[in-house]
């Protein structure tokens, strides 16, 4: 899998962006940070909740295991940013966990991850979402009335953005990300402060009697403990985006994305501690069922989140600091979801250019190629948020196996890559730095590794099972795509021994249906080709129209004679068909060039009315040996407007983390009169 | 309009048929009769309910009048026939109405008579349909009870047997056509003779008693008797069918399409008025609303249709004979309302020829517009059927107005026609000849425009509004249609004084991706063009790769220059695009020809893996004025494959009526092994 640096390297330093500079800016790390973070960073909106939810089964006294439960998913936090700088060094363009396993593991570690991954974006949306809109609504009852609809709309409506090409600018992620961390940290501290000043901060639910579901013992218990880590470790969602992000940051690159993955980690852990510690403080009662769980509550109880509910106890006094605390919550989620929309397309053009995908995924501009992908994702992410009515703590179930599943086996390569360096390398002060980081990938793999077995154990059943299946069906599918890629690769490979055979002669044919223009300037090009025999074929489907038609054509005198092929069943395919087959036939070494002139529309429906007979001709004629099918199109008028439409560009999703220009214009849009690249065209001496 | 008599002529005379006889066989009358006829004859199934159901309304007092309304019906079929029998005569080229109003009166006429056949097409389907499952449903209690589903399903069915593509065979015809001959004529004399020999026959509903509605008077009461009057004339409908299908026949074709139509006129005629007869004899009671006007019913008391229930009484001591006339009267609807997905077509090449539909529906073996056509037609009827409950009484009333409009019109015609001819005849035999047929079409204008005239009155509020709005629509889209034609064919008519410019030279370009064998196969096709300059471009979507291909270029040394288009965005067609632009901007004269190297694949599925940047690129490049786009397809193995099945022709929706094959073969897959009409291939002198 050599090909795999090469290959990614080029696809993601972005060499070809060189060319326009202008429209190609690099982002500083306070821009990068919410880029990138927003994913991770949100994350503990959701994980603090998941760790009291799972622990509430064992009653009140599981809660009193959250805070050494918070502690742990911080150092697996700090620890996988850890592996992850080290990674962001290894490998600055961008690959990410994909490149990693590929290289060092092999192609089949790196399809793993690739399909984990794709499993992710979906989950991604589908709990950010859900999330989300449980956020904002413990600050508006209505949605939480109606989570499920909410949340559809909320797919839908990203989906429709992402579809038209909405911009990912620095500013758009730079507001709300930071708007959420202050909202937290101010929060936590404000919180602490009351504490300090002995205020007394009760959570609504605080009066509540929590019971256990069904009194846990022994191994039980453990394995209660292990599921609710498992849960929490969903805080470490996205910490992997930055390390696809490196290409994009300002340079000295590696050295900025990993101080920006710092940054992020020191940022998550705080705020995970923190909310843990409040919700402790503020003696927050949150059950898996509370119906059944929870006692003294009020009819129709509806449990706020967490963040929610510390929110009301810390700023009791203060109001708005709560519902600013819900929708900057509630919004950073969305924004997760939505970064999903961009990290998709770019993942899928490194797979495309792997032939993983379908090829059109990796040359971009193909808006449809993409726009498949973006339904495909929402379409998917729909049916979860459906089938698990927008819970998150349902949905939480698939999250993680597959962001553990990159984690470990990137944290693998990563040991191989430095064992592949140490080889070669002599200096003692590299090779000392070498080991180090080696290390840290190490106790990395070990961490992420054990986590990921806890996972699987306590999450299998519970849901994981469906995301696993999912990445094997995707698995099985992108080897199929690849095994026929190869397979036609080899079909059209040339063998030197057989030299292509010049034609011998070229026969061209001019279809002629009227006299009209396009017909006549299909003629004149046909002729300026100077073919060996040049003749214009026309088929009879209506005697008076060909008597009429041939007499114009002697007329004219074109000097080029009109054959009328007779179609008893008034078809135009069969009869031309046969006889193209028949000057086939008679001198195989011609090539057949078939002349067809086109009308060129402007609008869809007027495709209906014209060429739709050309159309198939041509289809058909593409099966025949031989033949080489010229279209001489004429441009009608509204053609015109069509392609003025066309110029009206829009950016694609993922523009942004591939570098490409946030000022908005698609580049090649923005330089619509001078041709793009032109000095770059390089003449080769013959 | 004076192209009408040469466009139809040429169309349905079917000249191009000729070519080939043995594929190609016209049909005897006693075939004749049955093909065309099902429809006319299945409609005395359910005109004479209408009758009694609308009388019905007055009371028994009502069903006094019924057999004088028979006999009024009776009397304008008749007419009909015989003034149809002119336009036989007249127009042996089976254009039919369509083409006698458009001769006479003009396009718009023409046009108007196109659209209400449309229309009709659609009530054909819905209206047999459900008089047919109302036959059956008289014989199978649980059809009874789901009339709308079975109707339903049957019309899928329909649709899916002609969008296969079902053969219309003579048998197929013949067979429930005579059947159904048989039966209710067997079912009329046997009950004649039961008469005479004083058996005492009573239909089930004899006993109950019926009573009216509200008691009408005077004007209300005449309003009643033309109501039924017109409800009656349902019976006519499909008269029309003979004098489109003149082509069909043998030889003399109008002399026998004639005596076919007097034939079936006389037949009708009988059936219909013994039917009336019987009923009144066996004192069948049929209600509009049974449930209101009928007393003495059983509890859930189903009506059984009027054919039904004189079967019933006729055989009471022979039960499978009143099976046999139900499904036999069944089935023959069924028939009836097939010959609707058949009519369509032909009607629509006719209309296409002149332009008023897309072309493709003019030039046959093109599935795709036919069937297009086909699901169009079903949809419509599916709703009609699924909002009127499959209820023969209430759809009538959208029925018979589209029929009449097209005789009325089409009797107009004829007047006009007559007086042409009168014009020039001077012969006084062949004069008083004309004067008699021109009297005879006079009395049937005068006889249908008064019908259409009570139809229109008594019908309008009833449903007939629905029908007309649609025929205008219908009418308004078409005119549409034709004006783009016409606008197109403006905009490329050839102005003798700017004859078109010979391009000074031919500048070809070869599109290059990677080095293999349809890359090398595109570049020897462009050399053997020998174009005054060939090049070779890639985009450089990818460093090494371009890299990499240079080098192979320069290896294989083709004496062909490679130029790299540099893509900053690794998109394809735009800088391609760009570079094709500045070509001709150096030398406007030129014509660029791109060879574009083109896989060619047998399965949908590889379409969506290929190609796709090929064709968006070729899309694009035909906005471009003065440029050539030349495809050079690879056949990939898979394609081979796809030729196979693309043999496998099947036959068309119509195919009978236009005189094609019955013999099941299509028949240019007829002679697939010597190309059609290559003998027919005629050189034409410079």
């Amino acid at each position: 899998m050599s090909k795999f640096p090469t290959v990614l390297k080029r696809l993601v330093l972005g060499r070809p962006f060189r060319s326009d500079r202008l429209s190609h800016t690099l982002l500083p790390k306070r821009i990068a940070l919410p880029i990138f973070a927003s994913d991770a960073l949100s994350s503990v909106a959701y994980a603090p909740e998941e760790i009291f939810l799972t622990l509430s089964v064992a009653g009140l006294s599981g809660y009193a295991f959250a805070p050494w439960i918070g502690v742990a998913v911080a150092l697996v936090m700090l620890v996988v940013v850890a592996s992850y700088r080290q990674n962001v060094h290894a490998y600055p363009s961008g690959g990410g966990d994909y490149e990693v396993a590929g290289t060092n593991l092999g192609g089949r570690f790196g399809l793993t991850v690739a399909s984990a991954l794709l499993v992710d974006y979906v989950l991604t949306v589908a709990v950010s979402t859900s999330s989300g809109v449980a956020n904002i609504g413990s600050a508006l009852p209505w949605v939480a009335e109606h989570k499920v609809l909410t949340a559809l709309v909320i797919v839908c409506v990203l989906t429709a953005l992402n579809l038209r090409g909405v911009r990912e600018s620095g500013k758009a992620f730079a507001i709300p990300t930071y708007g959420f961390i202050i909202g937290i940290l101010g929060m936590v501290l404000w919180g602490l402060f009351e504490v300090v000043r002995g205020t007394e901060m009760k959570a609504a639910s605080a009066g509540f009697e929590l019971h256990a579901e069904h009194s846990l013992t022994g191994f039980a218990f453990a394995f209660l403990i292990l599921r609710s880590f498992s849960s929490g470790a969903a805080a470490l969602t996205g910490v992997e985006a930055i390390s696809n992000g490196v290409p994009a940051f300002r340079k000295p690159k590696s050295k900025n994305a990993a101080t920006t993955l710092l940054l992020m980690g020191v940022l998550a852990v705080t705020m995970l501690i923190g909310i843990i510690t409040l919700a402790i403080v503020t003696g927050v009662k949150f059950a898996e069922n509370p119906a059944a769980q929870l006692s003294g509550t009020p009819a129709g109880y509806q449990q706020k989140t967490i963040v929610a509910q510390i929110a009301e106890a810390v700023f009791q006094h203060f109001p708005p600091a709560f519902y600013y605390v819900s929708f900057s919550t509630g919004i950073i989620l969305l924004l997760a979801a939505n970064t999903a929309f961009n990290g998709f397309p770019v993942l899928g053009s490194i797979l495309a250019q792997d032939r993983y995908l379908p090829r059109q995924l990796h040359t971009r501009g193909d808006r449809l190629a993409f726009s498949n992908g973006i339904l495909f994702l929402a379409a998917f992410a729909l049916v979860l948020i459906f089938a698990f009515d927008a819970e998150v703590s349902k949905l939480i179930q698939l999250y993680i196996v597959g962001v553990f599943v990159s984690f470990t086996i990137s944290q693998a390569g990563m040991i191989r890559h430095w064992n592949r360096l140490l080889a070669k390398e002599k200096d003692p002060v590299a090779r000392r730095r070498m080991r180090r980081s080696q290390t840290v990938n190490a106790i990395g793999l070990t961490m992420t590794g054990t986590v990921l077995v806890i996972v699987l154990i306590t999450k299998f059943l519970l849901g994981a099972w469906i995301a696993i299946a999912a990445m094997v069906a995707i698995y099985v599918l992108m080897t199929a795509i690849r095994k026929h890629y190869d397979r036609v690769a080899e079909e059209l490979k040339e063998d030197p021994d057989t030299k292509p055979v010049l034609p011998s002669r070229n026969h061209a044919i001019v279809l002629v249906s009227k006299l009209h223009r396009p017909t006549l300037r299909a003629l004149s090009y046909a002729k300026a080709m100077r073919p060996d025999v040049l003749e214009a074929v026309t088929v009879n489907v209506d005697d008076a129209d060909t008597r009429r038609l041939t007499a114009e054509w002697d007329a004219h005198n074109f000097k080029v004679p009109l054959k009328v092929v007779e179609s008893p069943y008034r078809e135009i395919t069969k009869p031309v068909l046969d006889y193209v087959k028949r000057v086939r036939g008679a001198n195989p070494r011609d090539v057949v060039t078939v002349f067809i002139p086109e009308y060129v529309v402007g609008r869809w429906w007027e495709q209906l009315l014209h060429n739709q007979s050309a159309l198939r001709l041509k289809g058909r004629l593409l099966f025949e040996k031989g033949v080489i099918v010229a279209s001489v199109p004429w441009q009608l008028a509204s053609s015109v407007k069509a392609v003025a439409r066309d110029r009206r560009a829009r950016p694609a999703a993922g523009d942004v983390r591939r570098g490409f220009s946030p000022s908005g214009k698609r580049p090649d849009a923005a330089v619509p009169a001078k041709p793009a690249g032109r000095g770059a065209t390089t003449e080769k001496p013959e």
